[in-house]
Order: C-alpha cells, then sequence, then structure tokens
C-alpha cells in the first residue's frame, strides 16, 4: 500500500509538533524530538518558527532527568480561534473557543423551525458576529467556523441531503452561503461527530482509545472515534444510530427504514407516550399542543429525577430502547466506553447513563474481553457547538496546518 | 498525537516494498521511489537485497516514457508460503498459499465436534503437516498458521473467550499449542475478518474501499475493512453481526443479548423451521434427527435455487433477515460494499445477494450520498481459511516484515 511521506512539506512538520504539544499541554523539545521521529534540529527550528509567529509559548521549566532543566512550550490559547455553530430546529448554539480549545463565548437562541435556509442562515450569520463582537476577538484570529447538524450530508460540497425541516434544505449549499456571509471558511460536519471529538480534545478520554458517542437532541445520533480520528466510513455518514432498526416488525420511518431506534427512545416518543397517559398532562403541566417538544421532555425528565412514577417509567423506558442500541453500536465498533451527549442527556442523565449500562453489561459481545463504560460527556449540552468549533482546530493542526498562512 | 517514523528500521522499509509490489503486481523502482517516498537511491538498495533474497524477481520491460525502457520487479510467488485454518465445530478446511496470495492446495475434513482441544489440535495439525507433505513446499518456506475461527477471542494470548463447542475451549491456548505441534508460528483471528482480508489482497476490492464482509458458515459473522485494513476496534471483536438484535422483544440468546440475527437468519434457524413445515422434510429428503445441519440447509438452499416454494419462501426470509442487518451494517459503518462470504452463501448466493441489495436500496440512511453494492466473495466457502493465510502474509510485510529472518 502507497504511503505518502509524512514529513513532505514544512506545513505538515508544523501541523505535527503542534498537536503534539497540544495533546501532551506542556512539552519539552526533547520529548517533542521522540514522540514525533523529527530531528532535534528540526524540532527547534519549528518551535523557533512556532514561537516567532505567536503560536507557541514558554511555560517554565520540566522536571530535570540529571541533565539540565528542560524549558517546556506550550500553545498560546489567545493565538487562534475557532466558532462551532449547533443547527437544529428548535434550538441553535454558537460559541467561540480558543486555540486549546476551551469556550470563550456562548449564546443560543431559538432554531430556524421552518425558515428556508435564505432567511435563516443570515440570522445564524448575525449570531455569530454579535458574538465575536461581544468577546472582542480579533477578527484576524478567527480560523473558520464548525457548523454542525443532522445528517446525511455531502460534507465536501457543504450540502445537507435530507429534505429537513423542509424541501428548501435539501441539496443547498449551506456550508458556502454561511462562509459567504462571514467571509470565513466554513466546514458542515455532523453533530454527534462534533461532540465526540470535542471529548477527545479535551483530554475526557484516553488518547488511544476506540470509544463511540450517542448524541441525543431532537433527534438520536452517533459516531465512533478511533485514536482521536473520527470513524469517516465512504460518505462520512456514518454511525447514523438513531436510523439503525432495533424492531423487524416496527413502523416504517421517514428515512426508509423499519423500527427505527428514534422512533422508540427519541424525546419526541417520550412526549407523545406521556401525553397518552390520563392526567399526566395536568399533573407535569406538560403543553400536547406545543410544537416545542424539547422542552416538554425536558419537564418529564425532570419529574423523572424527582420520583414521579410515571416519568420515571417513561424515561426508564427510553433509556432501556437507547441501551439496547448501545449494545449494538459496541457489538458492532467493540468500542471501551460510550459518551453520552447533547442536550435531551443532561436533565436525566444519571438516569440514562445507569440504565444503558445495565444492558450493556449484559448483552455486549465482547464483555468477556474488556468492561465498556457508558458516561456522561464533559461538554454537556454545548458538546456539538464546542465539537464543531474543535473539528475546525484539528482540522488546521493536523491536516493543512497553514495556521502561517493566516497570521495576522 | 504521536506518530512514530515510518521508516525506522530497514525490515519496515523492506515490508513497505514488498507490499507496495504486491498490490501493484508488477512494478518499476521510479514508481516505487514515487509509491513510497523513499529515494530512488534506497529503493534501489532495497530491491537488490530483496532479489538476493529471492523474493523479488524482475519481470520483463514496463512501457518507456520516453526514456530507455523501465526493468520491472515482481513477487516470487514460489519464495515463502502460508498456512489458512479455518476451525469449524462441523468443517474445517486447511490450505496453503504462496506469497502472492494464491491458493496452490487445499483440504476439508470434519470439524472437532465437541472434541477437547487437546484431542483435536493434533488432528487439525496432522492434516497441516499430510497437506504441506502432499504438496511437496518446502517447510523452511512456510511462514506460519493463521487460524481462524468465531470470536470472542484475544487475539494476543490466541485463545476463544468462549465455551463453546464445550467448555474445555475457553481459555485453552489454541494458537500456542497449535503452534507447539506444528513448530510454525500461529496467530489466531477471526474468520469474518479473514474472509474480508482476502477479497482485498487479491485485488477483488478498490483499495480505497470501506467495504463491510457478512460471514455466514454455521453462525454468522461480520466484519469491516478500511483501506485495506480490519476495523479492530479495543479488542478484536468487532462486527459480530450475527449477535446484534433484530427484534428488542425477541427470545435471549445464549450470548446474553435478544433476539439475535443468528438466531433468525442462520442455517439452524433455517433447518428448524423447514422441519416443522408439513411434509417438507419427506419432500427435501432432510434428516431432522441429524446433528449436522449445514448439509440440511444446504439440501434446502438447493431446493430454493430449483423453484420449491417452500424451499424458497425459507430462504428469502433468511435473507430478508440478514439484509436488516446488513441495513444496520451499512448505516453505522458507511460501507460501500458488502460482500457475501463462507460456505452458507455458495448455494444459494444469489437469492441472498439480491434480497439483500433490496433491502440496502431502501433503507440504508446514506443511499443519498452513495450505492452500496452487494456482491459475492471471490474465495468461495474457502474465504476464511484464505484469508487466514493471507493474513499471516500480510502481518509479514506490513508490520514485522522479517522476512529476512526466516531466508532458508
Amino acid at each position: 500500500m502507497a504511503t505518502s511521506p509524512i514529513w513532505a512539506s514544512r506545513a505538515k512538520t508544523r501541523g505535527l509538533v503542534l498537536d503534539v504539544i497540544r495533546a501532551a499541554h506542556a512539552s519539552s523539545r526533547v520529548e517533542l524530538a521522540a514522540a514525533t521521529g523529527l530531528t532535534s534540529a528540526t524540532i527547534s527550528e519549528v518551535v523557533r518558527e512556532l514561537m516567532n509567529d505567536g503560536l507557541v509559548v514558554e511555560a517554565g521549566t520540566g522536571a530535570s532527568r540529571g541533565g539540565k532543566p528542560r524549558t517546556l512550550v506550550q500553545l498560546n490559547p489567545a493565538a487562534r480561534y475557532s466558532v462551532g455553530v449547533q443547527l437544529e430546529r428548535n434550538t441553535c448554539v454558537v460559541v467561540v473557543v480558543d486555540l486549546v480549545g476551551r469556550q470563550v463565548a456562548r449564546t443560543s437562541f431559538h432554531g430556524p423551525a421552518v425558515l428556508p435556509p435564505d432567511q435563516a442562515l443570515p440570522q445564524v450569520a448575525a449570531q455569530v458576529e454579535a458574538l465575536l463582537a461581544a468577546t472582542a476577538v480579533d477578527r484576524a484570529k478567527v480560523l473558520g467556523v464548525g457548523l454542525v447538524g443532522y445528517g446525511p450530508q455531502d460534507r465536501r460540497t457543504g450540502t445537507l441531503l435530507t429534505p429537513q425541516p423542509t424541501e428548501a434544505w435539501l441539496n443547498y449549499p449551506i456550508a458556502g452561503r454561511l462562509a459567504e456571509i462571514l467571509g470565513l471558511p466554513v466546514l458542515l460536519d455532523n453533530d454527534a461527530a462534533a461532540a465526540a471529538i470535542g471529548e477527545y480534545w479535551l483530554g475526557a478520554v484516553d488518547p488511544t482509545s476506540t470509544y463511540g458517542c450517542i448524541y441525543m437532541a431532537t433527534g438520536i445520533g452517533g459516531s465512533v472515534v478511533v485514536a482521536g480520528e473520527v470513524y469517516r466510513g465512504t460518505s462520512s455518514n456514518s454511525v447514523e444510530i438513531g436510523h439503525i432498526s432495533i424492531d423487524v416488525n416496527g413502523d416504517e420511518c421517514t428515512c426508509g427504514n423499519v423500527g427505527c431506534l428514534e422512533n422508540y427512545a427519541g424525546p419526541s416518543a417520550v412526549v407523545r407516550r406521556a401525553i397518552a397517559i390520563p392526567g399526566l398532562v395536568q399533573r407535569l403541566a406538560l403543553d400536547p399542543t406545543g410544537g416545542d417538544f424539547l422542552t416538554e421532555f425536558a419537564r418529564i425528565a425532570a419529574a423523572a429525577n424527582a420520583g414521579e412514577p410515571a416519568a420515571r417509567s417513561l424515561i426508564e423506558q427510553s433509556a432501556r430502547y437507547l441501551g439496547h442500541a448501545a449494545v449494538t453500536m459496541s457489538t458492532l465498533f467493540d468500542v471501551d466506553t460510550i459518551v453520552l451527549a447533547g442536550p435531551s442527556f443532561t436533565v436525566a442523565g444519571s438516569i440514562y447513563q445507569a440504565v444503558i449500562q445495565h444492558e450493556i453489561d449484559r448483552r455486549t459481545f465482547a464483555r468477556r474481553a474488556h468492561p465498556v463504560r457508558v458516561v456522561p460527556s464533559i461538554n454537556g449540552s454545548d458538546a456539538a457547538a464546542n465539537g464543531g468549533a474543535v473539528l475546525v482546530l484539528q482540522n488546521e493542526l493536523k491536516l493543512s496546518a497553514n495556521l502561517t498562512g493566516q497570521t495576522p
């Protein structure tokens, strides 16, 4: 198999060194040479360049190993920023993160509902502009925007391949249009993939781990990360766990499959069942006519936490369905960890975590080989937006590493 | 992320060059330099070494591009051999393949049934010895044995993590014991992973493809290959598609999960249903008392091919269940191709292929992004054994490349 040389260009060397520094938080030149396989002369030269560009700064001295103390270098968090936009029908989140992936600003607002993209995207862009202005981040230091949402998508063209929320969104160049309005590069990616890579970037998982992520907002998505890289498959439309079937005899879904997980475990299914239980609408003060079922779902989840028996039973049922699909994820991808991310896990996350862990422990095929841990996301309900911003950083560091060209 | 240099040692360079020659069938030194990123001086030196060791031979001249004609080199098929052993309760297959992965000898025999491993493995070893003797392959040229079977497995220790066929097999060092008897290195791997890598090695799939494999013998297994590498996950116990659930309300399987695919679509399920149909045992001359249900299954599959309505309906039902699970595989792994491999697809393969393709076309999540083709294995019912032998070759070429140490 042909293998292209890793150090074909200086840009890639810079990216490699930056990524090693990022992962280690702080690193000496000797450690960088060991971790990258580059000569110490090359490392010294690259580090000097990165310091001249302001991307890397000295960070005190490390423990001596007999010789003279080693000077540590680390990323300069304020050297660059990126923006994450989580696009959802009901709620959108915009974040700004610094070069180490820390959130420095955040806003959320009502999603576009059924607005066409040519009306919705200028509204999203205005929110990005307002947040950047409020944060007083130097526009020249903003690398780009990670726009994340549901699939199927065509990442190359930055389009959605689904007529959701309306036909006008199908094949509309949402990434290109947003880039045009903002004057910034925009990449389109999957919300669950973004959420998962955010965990890795912020050090919440072992960097060598193969882990899965189940992302629940309005719908249910998934992703798998292998040693810091999102599992992509043929077209980056992978791990769509909300649309795997849990019931061969189930009803047909709008996606074409039958018995899709989302229709059993998702927020809308839980709200629908709650409304059908006599008296529960009154007891939980639900609004059966409301279009925003995420709010109703959060109310049911809160009641479940508080011990209301019917609500508890509904959330546990949703969790068992999710556990059932999590077993499929783990039996197919052989993961060591499953991260639960997204706004719909934030209220009753501990119930979901316990029930899904229980199903995994009983049923996963490889449980004799190793345990599989179910854990909540460290990024909470901002997981997708934070991850979208991190994808921009990762793209710069790992792939193009063209931070030079962007030096203000 | 730390990246270890690809060319840290000469062994790795040799392996890289060998693998590029293998993939290209025949290659000039100039093409090798381009494909590996190595200098032409290094390429010349490595190729000279490989020719001295008899691994590579000259193979005429390639088309000139204006300059003098380029001498091509190719692998010397007879320079090394490897053995593949497919271990199954009912039937075992042993093959010998040459350095380019072509089968040069084959034998099959009744599987160990419920014999304990300390009785079964000497029998397997005797079959390997007999085949090597009959083929007159120089023992010093045999790189090793790829022993492949069901999971879960511990590949590091060469043990099965399941009490099948009996408790005596659980944690028994089957790879180590077989290596001891044969005096050859033995690697243990999954049958479906082996079958899939055999397709790649023999050029049946695009080398950049992400493709899945469904392997059906007594049980049902699966695997995914990404650009020529088996998707491994945490412990190489991945893509166990026979034990994903297709029915959340289904019966509990011996594996611990409920509604497992294998119990709906596998040969034993088909035979069980056939026996329950009044008159069918007589019509198809089935043996309802026989322990070897693969033979009964083949009879039903043959009748289905011949148009017997009840048999046809049984096979189509099995194929629809498999199609249902194939949609899950494709929705999670975003594959571009699904290969059907293993002895239980050989008789009625065209029915399976058509029905599974139909399900994939209607239900796969990413079908708007790209088609997913369902194809039969080019390795037929020897797919796993051939693939086991190929895994030994791949291991040598890609990982250790210590062919030097084995030079006779």
